[in-house]
């Protein structure tokens, strides 16, 4: 069962070189990317970039799906819609779940087990807290993650 | 007439505080996020990361859906799929477009004329290309773009 429908969401995974989507129906549509302050610094919210390397699991986007949406519900975003490609026919995945929060989009290289991840959220959320579960997954051998506070309010 | 309705492709735009969303079938399937090589070094894609400032029409989803579909194909990308959540009662804008080459995404905030664009591009797109075509549209009176290039190979 992919994280959507245990979620109670419609999600499809078609066989290969198809898109598919799942369009989110929620009774929890009001916005929840609000600006944050922190340590001093007000600013729309935090962007990770992340490039894993020696990574696998990276041919599948229905697991891809699973534990991008895991990820973005365990640094307490929530889901408006997830969509995902996949290539053939080297199979890699390109992917995107858009959030009340911002979003988190992912590009998968197989043949280089190379992954690039960027994990946008803003409000109460903590992007961090999105990693380790991806990791869980994709075993990568090195991860190179780059901090952006975007919408950096520059004081008067 | 939205920008996926000029390319021939089906796209949606309801009223306010909905979820919509424009999957592309497309007989051009095949990937094109290949690895480049660029001034000795070689990565997998430039991505630009354009906080937008002092801007207009931010809570347009329709307008935003064309725009960002037109900076895509002038940069020289292919549209695999589009979506864009409205979100009310403040009126900011959440999207993606998934792309052949990667993806751009948006969130705005329009009751502080703020918008956080992410472009992904691998391939023979050049992303610093997108940029002009949503400055159209946005009217921002400051651009931060901050390039970061995803998958650098290490030489050993």
């Amino acid at each position: 069962m992919n994280a959507l429908a245990q979620l109670g969401m419609v999600s499809e995974h078609p066989s290969n070189n198809q898109t598919f989507s799942a369009p989110v129906s929620s009774d929890d549509e009001e916005r929840k990317d609000y600006f944050v302050e922190k340590n001093g610094e007000k600013f729309a919210g935090t962007h990770l970039l992340v490039d894993l390397w020696g990574a696998t699991n990276l041919d599948d986007p229905a697991k891809i799906d699973q534990t991008l949406c895991e990820a973005a519900v365990t640094a307490g975003a929530t889901i408006l819609h997830s969509h995902f490609h996949h290539f053939t026919p080297n199979g890699g995945v390109s992917g995107v779940v858009v959030l009340a929060e911002s979003h988190i989009s992912i590009h998968t290289w197989p043949e280089r087990n190379f992954a690039a991840v960027d994990i946008f959220m803003c409000g109460a959320c903590d992007p961090h807290l999105a990693v380790p579960v991806m990791q869980r997954l994709f075993q990568a051998k090195r991860l190179e993650v780059n901090e952006e506070r975007r919408g950096r309010v520059v004081k008067k």
